[in-house]
């Protein structure tokens, strides 16, 4: 028996088969079509089901369930995608369209979570009763595992950890505030670092990596000329790696969780970003004696993880 | 059957005899003398308990459990005072010295997740799954209720939300990082600001409330001005609830809790205080379309928190 994990995307809408232990025995993709109608992308997710099972020659009878990881509101109970943003969804009843395709119980939830139910299942939480998720992209996604299960609130909607704020009357937010974590800590605010130094100091090495053209920054530029030595990238980098440490340090305060899992592109750097990152944490938690400390690691499941966590949904709720 | 709950303030130490709803049927007080040695201090907490029972004409065989609410670090498991600073308590095995006095289940724990504890049962978050209580006295102490539970973390000392960074590199704080929310929104930053307020407005109402006298400025004072219709004071006061608020829409997008319970001193404003405060906090809690939303109320166990939640520790843990 295997479980059904569907994340979707902006881009792409990707499934796959998911055994117990959290391991994929097959996955595929498809693109998403932002622009186009709901009815249209949710038929595809149908059609991504019934190839995956029809690749692996399995029916409905070897599906524990299916699950769907979507950014946005979600009504868990009824099965709908209440809005989902990126795709323009409103009120889109996504269980009953699946149902339709494979009659098994389908779980919708937070792509967020999604991720950080993958790492309580099958990456660097496993076994562990307390871990918090950082993805670092777009925005900052959170996702909150206590006991051994996700929190999500008395209403669904906690774990909005990039929407905590950490310097009141700071940068705008695009949640309405000012200061949000996510204004300096997300992948696209170091875009934003990262120009901005450039702009001030056009001599940098960071230019010539990008040809010139400031359009062609990413999170991984200011990183990669820090490692060529250039004082610009490496004064972007330390701010960068300063606010998140700050904001992660609030995060073990309120929470001390086994372990903080840091996800999305950003976490590829590894220890580039990790040491720093555990350096300047130091002082910033609250003094617990010789009680034992958060671990600060990047998250293990990448680019599987919104398939794994969306399969394994009902294992953490 | 009853609990006694036990409040081990730096001024007096509380305890009382409560019952399974939280009622307290007697309870008494004793100067703490905090500069007394640990033995003479947890000698007259034995004193106050066998008084406790005699005048209720109770013996040990009518007591459940004994429980202390402390400040500072605890060892749960050996019910051990790792460290109250404002005691000078360092390792004091106050399980065991009570134990002597009375042989049933001794719980020690923190005194403002005591606080949260006390709402749960018997307060406003009474029937509630998912409750915060912030306690704003000298720091801003906090008690998180997960899943009708207290949340403690990984390390038993989660919950120090006003060590929530919330002005990156602002106030120095009593922890050692700068700009927490304590550093704002505590009793003892509320005196600071009125008090540099006045400083700066000498023909303020504040000075002619405390008789020109500066040091007798209190966290009552600038409420008492601005309901005269001070400006400075409505200043000071709309400035504090601003930060208040911040703080607080903080905790919703990381919780949606049920309720924030807010105690202590400053929360005996009741609608002075509640009212601006909702009205600040809206559009800063994250969008959750048609969801229910996190009440704000003041906590209502007022005094007799400490004691009724010490007392019923065992029915949160």
């Amino acid at each position: 028996m295997y479980y059904i994990g569907i994340d979707l995307g902006g881009t792409q809408i990707k499934g796959g088969i998911v055994d117990e232990e959290g391991k994929i025995i097959k996955k595929d993709s498809i693109p998403t079509g932002r622009t186009r109608k709901s009815e249209e992308i949710v038929n595809d997710i149908c059609l991504l089901i019934k190839k995956l099972l029809s690749d692996e020659n399995l029916s409905e009878n070897d599906i524990y369930s299916v699950g769907i990881g979507s950014p946005g509101s979600l009504d868990r109970e009824r099965g709908i995608i209440i809005a989902n943003f990126n795709l323009g969804f409103r009120y889109v009843a996504i269980r009953e369209a699946i149902r339709k395709v494979i009659p098994v119980p389908i779980y919708v939830e937070n792509d967020a979570n999604c991720a950080a139910i993958a790492e309580s299942v099958a990456g660097v939480a496993k076994g562990l009763d307390y871990a918090v998720l950082i993805t670092i992209g777009t925005g900052i996604g959170g996702g909150i595992i206590i006991n051994n299960k996700l929190y999500i609130g008395a209403n669904g909607a906690a774990a909005e950890l990039g929407h905590m704020v950490l310097k009141m009357n700071g940068e705008a937010c695009t949640c309405g505030r000012k200061g949000c974590w996510e204004a300096y800590s997300s992948a696209t605010a170091l875009i934003r670092q990262t120009k901005a130094a450039v702009v001030k100091n056009p001599s940098s090495k960071i230019l010539e990596l990008v040809g010139g053209d400031l359009d062609k920054i990413d999170a991984k530029t200011a990183f990669d000329a820090a490692r060529m030595g250039d004082e610009t990238a490496i004064e972007v980098i330390d701010e960068y790696i300063d606010i998140l440490a700050e904001g992660l340090a609030n995060i073990v305060n309120i929470f001390q969780p086994d372990v903080i899992a840091i996800g999305g592109g950003v976490s590829k750097e590894g220890e580039n970003l990790l040491t720093p990152l555990r350096e300047k944490m130091k002082g910033r938690t609250f003094f617990i004696g010789d009680l034992k400390n958060t671990q600060i690691v990047a998250a293990q499941m990448g680019n599987d993880a919104g398939i794994v966590g969306a399969a394994l949904i009902s294992k953490r709720i």
